[in-house]
């Protein structure tokens, strides 16, 4: 490990022609109160301090420098990305997509964007924002080899993550014959039903989906245009097309996920595996399965103090939280919003604001 | 019930001789976080609007003038309540105690400054202000009945509510030969263990005490000379003795309750049957059991939403508080605090004041 990351780090050629496109797109209800239509996933902080997409910022730092790290949401959330972003990327690395019209268009309007910048030849490392990664510099060794790979093979290389679960809720990858230090991607299977991911991971042959892509510009075109023309078009048309017309053209495009229309199609994906640990924060429940030690254990975060309680997940925030004698709860307080729940029915998180919605009580969704 | 009222609210003679002083001392750390140290428990409003005391207050109208309506408090409690009864009473029907030493130094400060004022012959409704009361017209009844039996006897007279459960918490009254509307009470039994309360209650003959003590001024004094000279001697010097001396004064007080001084030694104690439902709020889960309307139901207050919850109480202020598949909880959100218990727990709240002590966290307390 140690090996890899001294060799890619300390490599200049590699860095220079190397960026890092941040997908911040999407809602997350799941973890109402505090990611919202105001307040998207990727701005939530997992630890109460460091925002999702902070954290994958700063774990870049010594790969990929600040100015060819860029971001790209949709307009509809671009002022509170802006904030957040302020003193910490350059303000003309937020990419603002008219309208938000899933992963697959995402990617190829911040590639054409960075490729305008930086090149075709640029080698991007596409991720999205709100997924736990630990340690940084495992992730960073991780990410310098796929660059390795994804120039040497001219390829689309992507992460696999050793399972350590039957998750029926993830993607997976099946590991075919080894491609350098990595392994030819035999096939995806996206989320599983329960005995088929039980058999998957039991058979030790397939890898959680980590949902980063690596790959240079140029090789995303010619994917494009190999599997999705329409988008590849589009993809050249996005630097010629003036503001005033771009809105309307960008609602015209209807494509699919990323993986669905390039990757699970592309006879030139190369997997790598990951040296960190990895999970999609899904949900409450979700976020203290990944945090807690047992479960007996609370998590507390901010000013909360829990006494004769335990498998309790308690997020507070300046003011104090006092939890006695709970069990198998989450409570957070999100400023305007407290939310309180049994830790299983976080998973129902959604008939929350469908009720909001319902009364009307707009300025909490 | 009305006739009763009717008579006793109708008299102008009885009202110009009539005077309330209400005892709100006490701290009230059970309430945590909604009374501590610079909240009291009499200013908590159950109801999330109106707080005990101005219930209190509102309750005697049409009965007892504001003009002759007085609060008796400690020193180091007059800020809140100066601001709680601005608009209320005068300024000055706020009685201020240089320290806080018992209700028998209360009651007897307290009438001394009212007699000072009205005269000895005035007759007193002496009530604390943490008692859940309803309905205030049978309230009325029963206190206009008090006054005339006061007079009528010259007697110290109490209030006994017909027992709904074997409280152990509670004073009781036994039941003596009746004296006109009244009955003479035979013996007081205070907080009695299990089996003797439950046999109290079968038995009929016994009256939960509601800690109300209505009697002429004077005959305060006389009973304080009978069973408590020291205090009689005091209550004389109290309008002799310059504000500079009167804290040390006050603090050489050493007395027990009123309850303990006076009633339960006194030989001219009249019984009057309440006319309305009566709670000593205790606890949050006392709270909760009295004003539920079956286990399963949630009582809420302020901003709060229950989803598929049971058997919660939650007071909501401004801020939202969701609460999603819990039951068997109390949750209290007091503006710089948030307390999330189990029913259960709510009796063990001095672990928290405890806590918050141990930390330093005196801000809270």
């Amino acid at each position: 490990m140690k090996k890899a990351l001294r060799r890619s780090t300390g490599a200049p050629a590699a860095r220079a022609a190397s960026a890092t496109l941040i997908i911040a797109g999407g809602r997350g209800t799941r973890f109402w109160p505090e990611s919202r239509a105001g307040r998207p996933k990727p701005l939530f902080a997992i630890d109460g301090k460091t925002s999702l997409l902070a954290g994958t910022i700063a774990r870049m730092r010594g790969l990929i420098p600040p100015a060819r790290i860029f971001v790209v949401v949709s307009a509809d959330q671009r002022r509170p990305f802006r904030k957040a972003l302020r003193g910490i990327l350059p303000a003309g690395n937020l990419i603002v997509e008219p309208d938000g019209r899933g992963t697959a268009v995402a990617i190829a309007y911040g590639a054409a964007k960075i490729a305008e910048r930086l090149g075709g030849e640029t080698a991007l490392a596409v991720m999205p924002a709100d997924h736990h990664v630990a340690p940084a510099d495992g992730f960073r060794a991780t990410i310098a080899e796929a660059f390795d790979l994804a120039r040497a093979h001219d390829a689309l290389v992507v992460v696999g993550v050793a399972p350590t679960g039957a998750e029926t809720g993830y993607g997976y990858q099946q590991i075919g014959p080894a491609v350098g230090n990595g392994y030819k991607v035999a096939r995806f299977v996206e989320k599983p039903a329960p005995a088929a991911a039980r058999r998957m991971v039991k058979s030790g042959r397939y890898l959680w989906n980590a949902g980063i892509f690596v790959m240079r510009a140029r090789v995303l075109e010619a994917e494009l245009r190999r599997h999705a023309p329409a988008l590849a078009a589009a993809m050249e048309r996005f630097g010629a097309i003036g503001a005033r017309s771009l809105p309307a053209f960008y609602r015209s495009l209807d494509f699919d996920s990323f993986d669905r229309v390039v990757v699970e199609k592309s006879r030139n994906v190369i997997g790598v595996r990951a040296r960190f640990r990895w999970f999609d924060v899904g949900s409450w429940q979700g976020l203290w399965d990944a945090l807690r030690a047992d479960t007996t254990a609370n998590v507390l975060s901010g000013n909360a103090i829990a006494l004769g309680s335990s498998g309790v997940l308690a997020r507070a925030g300046e003011r104090l939280m006092v939890l006695i004698g709970v069990s198998d709860l989450v409570a957070v307080d999100a400023g305007d919003a407290i939310l309180i729940a049994r830790m299983s029915a976080s998973q129902e998180i959604r008939r929350v604001t469908e009720e909001l919605s319902r009364r009307g009580l707009n300025k909490y969704l």
